[in-house]
C-alpha cells in the first residue's frame, strides 16, 4: 500500500481555492484578508502561523500575523472582529491555557472564525445542522462552517478512497468502521461525530476510555454510547485508524490494524510504526490540508458576511461568466 | 476578630428570596422550578444537588434533580431549555471533564442558566456590561445574570464591611488591595474581574503565576497585566484574601496576613490556617451564600423569561400593592 503525502491532496484544493479567490477579486470582491494573533512563543504554533503564510500568500490571500501580549489578546481580537478589512481570525493557541483559552475561542466572532470552533459552529456540527439560521435563527441560510483539521482528515479519507460514492450523502462510510484515537473539542470529537453523520460505526478513544459514535435513528442526530467494546477488538476491524495522540510514546503496531485500512495521523508524533505502511494506506501527517481547509473556511466566511460592494462593468451576468471562466481555466490546468 | 459563618449572611438573602417567591406567586407567576441534571457518582456533587434541593424547598421553590447517562446529558438539556415548566437549570460537574463540561455549559440556553456560566454572561461580566441586549442586540433591557460562587464571595465581602459604602458604585472597594488565589472560569477569574470592577487592585494566582486586574481608564473596562510583584508581597498587602485552592496542602499561615484583613474561603478544603482568625475576619466556607445567589439567578431569570400569565383580579396596580404588602412584611420580620 503506498504512503500517501497530505500535500498532494492539498494541491488540488489550493488550485481551487486561487481560483475562487481570483474569481472574487474579478466579481468586485476585496481580497480575502485573514488575521492571525499569536501570543506565545510556543515553537509549534510559531511554525503554524508560518505555514498558514506561505500557503494563503500562494493562494492570494492576504495573511497579517498580529503578535500582541496575552493579557491584550482579547481586545486586539474584539478589535478584528468589528474592523471590515478583517474576513477571518485565528488565534495561535495556547494563550493562557486550559478554560480561558476555551473561553477566547468563542470570544472570536463568528461572522470571522475560520477555525469553526466557536461554540455555535460546534453546536451545529454535533446536531449536524448545516446553516447558521438553525442554530440561532440570526443568520438564515448562511452555511455553518467546519472546523479546519476534524474536515481535513474527511477530505484526506475522501481523497483515499474510504467513502462509497455510489450511496447517497450521510451514507457514503455506512459499511465503514473507524477508530479515532483522541477526543478533544478540537479535532477528535468533532470527527467522530463527523464520520459518524456520514453513516460510520466510530469508537471514539481517549485517556478516559472508549464511546461509540453512530447515526442516530432519527436523521441528522448522533446516537453516543458508553461501550464494553476492547480497544485491541475496535482496532482490529476499522477500515479508518485517525490518531492524534500527542505522545512520543504513543505507538500503533501493523500488527493491530487491519490489512486495508486508511490509517492517518494528526499528531506532532507519528502514531503509526512505519511497517503500518506495508499492509495499509498510511498519510503520515495533514498539515497542508488543515490550512487549505482553513483558506476555504476564510472564503465561505467572506461569501456570507462580506457581499461584494461594487459591481463589475455589465452587472450580474458578466460576474457570472467572469467566475465560470476562472473556475473554467483552473480546471483546465489542474486537469492537464 | 469573629470566625463569620456564611449561614447568618445567607439568611437574608433567603428572606428575601421567600418573599420575592410569595409576592409571584401572588402575582400570577407559576413556581420556580430549578432543574438539576446529574451525570455523574461524584460525592461532592451528588451532595451539592441534595442542598440545593433542601435551600429550594425552604424558599418555596420546586427543585427537581434528574439522573441521566451523562451520553444523554446533552439532548435532556436541549429539552429543558425548551420546556416552559423549567426556569432554571443547573449541571453538577463534571460530566465528561474538561473541554466537553465547557461544552455542555453553553448548550444550557441562556433564558434558563442559573450558574451564569454560560459564555455570553462571562463575556459580559468581563465587559462590565449589566444587560444581554448589550452583548447580542438579542434580548433589549433584559438583565444578566453573574455566576453564583464569585457573586457569593462579593456579598460575603459585602456584609463583611469590605465594601465603602459612602463611595459611589464602581469606587467602593477603591481603597482595596485583594489577593484571589484560584483563576478558574468558574470562580477566580469572574471574581478577579468583579472586584476589579468595583474599584480594588486585585492580584490572581493560579498555578501558573500571578498577574495584576484593576479598573481600566475608560468606565466598564478592565486592565488585566502582567505583575513582576512576589505573592508574599502581595498577601501581606491585602485587605481582601479570597481562596479556592483544592488541594489539602496549600495552606495561607496567619503570619503571612495582614491584620484586619476579611479571608474567605471556597474551597472544600479549609486553605486558612486556624490562626488566622485571630487578626481576620475569616469565613471558612461560602455554600450556603452560593445556593442563595442560584436561586436569586433562579428568579431573575423567570423575571426576564417568563412573565407571568394571569394576573391577579385588579390588574397592575393590585399586583403592585400585593408585592410591596409581601415585601413590607417579610422585611419586618427579618428586623424583628
Amino acid at each position: 500500500m503506498p504512503r500517501r503525502d497530505a500535500t498532494e491532496i492539498a494541491q488540488q484544493f489550493n488550485q481551487q481555492i486561487k481560483a475562487e479567490v481570483d474569481a472574487g477579486l474579478l466579481a468586485g470582491r476585496e481580497r480575502p484578508r485573514l488575521v492571525g494573533f499569536l501570543a506565545n512563543d510556543d515553537a509549534a504554533a510559531v511554525m503554524y502561523a508560518r505555514w498558514t503564510g506561505k500557503a494563503c500568500e500562494a493562494n492570494g490571500i492576504t495573511f497579517e500575523l498580529r503578535r500582541v501580549e496575552r493579557v491584550a489578546l482579547e481586545a486586539a481580537v474584539i478589535d478584528a472582529n468589528v474592523d471590515p478589512s478583517v474576513h477571518g481570525i485565528i488565534v495561535y493557541y495556547p494563550v493562557f491555557g486550559g478554560q480561558v483559552d476555551d473561553y477566547l475561542r468563542d470570544v472570536i466572532s463568528i461572522e470571522k472564525d475560520v477555525e469553526g470552533l466557536n461554540h455555535r459552529y460546534r453546536y451545529a456540527l454535533y446536531h449536524n445542522i448545516r446553516t447558521l439560521g438553525e442554530v440561532d435563527g440570526q443568520f438564515g441560510a448562511k452555511k455553518c462552517v467546519l472546523p479546519c483539521t476534524p474536515l481535513a482528515c474527511l477530505k484526506i479519507l475522501e481523497a483515499t478512497g474510504a467513502y462509497d460514492k455510489a450511496q447517497p450523502v450521510g451514507k457514503q462510510l455506512a459499511s465503514r468502521t473507524a477508530v479515532v484515537f483522541n477526543r478533544s473539542e478540537v479535532v477528535g470529537r468533532p470527527l467522530a461525530a463527523m464520520l459518524a453523520n456520514d453513516g460510520a460505526v466510530v469508537y471514539s478513544i481517549d485517556i478516559t476510555g472508549m464511546l461509540r459514535y453512530t447515526a442516530g435513528s432519527v436523521q441528522g442526530t448522533i446516537k453516543v454510547e458508553e461501550t464494553s467494546m476492547a480497544q485491541d477488538d475496535a482496532l482490529r476491524a476499522a477500515d479508518i485508524v485517525v490518531s492524534g495522540v500527542p505522545s512520543k510514546s504513543f505507538c500503533i503496531k501493523a500488527s493491530a490494524v487491519k490489512p486495508g485500512a486508511i490509517c492517518v495521523n494528526f499528531s506532532q508524533f507519528q502514531n503509526f510504526e512505519k511497517e503500518v505502511e506495508d499492509k495499509c494506506t498510511l498519510v503520515p501527517a495533514i498539515g497542508k490540508v488543515t490550512i487549505a481547509m482553513l483558506e476555504r473556511n476564510l472564503l465561505r466566511l467572506q461569501a456570507n458576511f462580506s457581499p461584494p460592494k461594487r459591481r463589475a462593468p455589465g452587472g450580474v451576468a458578466f460576474v457570472c461568466a467572469t467566475v465560470a471562466a476562472v473556475v473554467a481555466i483552473a480546471a483546465w490546468r489542474a486537469y492537464r
